[in-house]
């Protein structure tokens, strides 16, 4: 399956490596380390949600993070730019979503950092070893599946609504891939923060950092990011909202900084 | 007992009601309807926390309302003032707190709309009927029983630690006193959050209003007011944070309205 999109070409005296694009698919520019990523709009483009994610995960050095619901790998590949000491995995579910992480991950001569694994979350088990990973991050299905389906792609539908996965099975996931004192890192909407938290209690996973993201000073809060800590004690800690937009409608300083510093 | 602290006098040719303060008691102003308030500070005194729940719960025309660990009566009391056509109850498990709400209710003339109970909340049933009321709130002690004890009062302990009831407790009075869809107002600490939704959930409550009090825009939260309304279903809406203090140092206007409008 790898070697459908990478091969191999001999021009002049060089070998090199050849990556290509498919139909509807562009090359989009992550403004750090000079990575790039595949994108194909039709099936699913990585939005503020992604990138946001990938800050507020703190990885540390030498440490084994597993991203899931990894998407096209924007994630992995921006906490690789971010953490370029630690070692990287992702798992995705739609094979032409995995097939577009690993082209990236090659195109940015991540191979060695990364590895992406088409496959269900479910069964992450049978790809990594379990309590295996000290960090893991997702940027899973927001909707609960119904409503809103009928005018989107099936790949589409996949991404957003719990469809192939629900929050439970990513909680559970969580708790069975990392190490006791594991942290996990999501962010979701806020309309969605009491299940979430009893999700993760269930699962062990204890909530211990929230931090809403607001459009405006004064507006209320359209997305979050949540850490829990597997086995950790009661006790969370709120920190100061995201503010995205100044009074001036641009982008404020920290959120200028998440995207380019 | 009532008869304790409320004599009647006649002065001249009236007869006259004479509510007692007691040694170390004072009586404050609560800035609305001219209502008054007895306050004994080595016992507790009402801070912000109670103007802001008593602001955040929204009751309707002709509900029934009870308010736990009501203290000295100050949210009941500041209810009745904002919501004229609702009337009140309350319990408190401290006799000399239950008995300086009941001075304060018959100070303000509002003993046709407040009635105040000295009982324990686990047994709030056997004062009033099951499932009778539209709205609750509470502002019930915030930390778990254990550090912080030595120095302080048993009044004082028993009303900022869960010695005399918990979370749970609280929560499990809350469902079993409201009717279905009552609506259930609760202020507490942002660190206990996951506690707050766990309990809820538990005891059929729903959340579904949330808000943060932060003392700056920049500053994380350290007070929230969480609506839940029991048997409700999950969406939960959280409302932009509500900032104490502006740039100048002052309130800014949006409290301001909450402690004077």
């Amino acid at each position: 399956m790898y070697r459908m999109y990478r091969t191999l070409a001999v021009i002049g005296t060089e070998t090199v490596m050849i990556i290509s694009l498919k139909e509807g698919e562009r090359l989009d520019d992550l403004h750090r380390s000079n990575y790039k990523i595949i994108q194909n709009p039709c099936y699913f483009s990585f939005g503020m949600d992604a990138v946001l994610l990938a800050s507020f995960a703190d990885i540390h050095k030498n440490e084994k993070h597993l991203d899931i619901c990894c998407g096209n790998g924007v994630v992995p590949i921006l906490l690789a730019a971010r953490h370029p000491a630690a070692s990287f995995c992702g798992i995705e579910i739609q094979q032409e979503l995995a097939e577009m992480a690993m082209r990236s991950v090659a195109f940015n001569g991540l191979e060695n950092k990364i590895s992406i694994v088409n496959g269900d979350l479910k069964n992450a088990a049978n790809f990594f070893p379990a309590s295996s990973f000290d960090a893991m991050t997702a940027n899973p299905p927001y909707a609960a599946p119904g409503s809103g389906l009928e005018n989107i792609s099936k790949e589409m539908a996949i991404a957003r609504h719990e469809i192939a996965c629900t929050l439970d099975d990513v909680c559970a996931c969580a708790s069975k891939m990392l190490r006791f004192g594991g942290r996990f890192y999501m962010v979701h909407r806020p309309t969605r923060l009491a299940d979430i938290i009893v999700a993760m209690r269930k699962n062990n996973l204890e909530p211990k950092t929230l931090r809403f993201v607001q459009p405006r000073t004064d507006a209320p809060p359209n997305t979050m990011l949540i850490m829990a800590a597997k086995g950790g004690k009661p006790q969370l800690n709120i920190q100061p909202p995201l503010v995205v937009y100044g009074a001036d409608g641009k982008y404020t300083p920290e959120v200028k900084g998440i995207y380019y510093d």
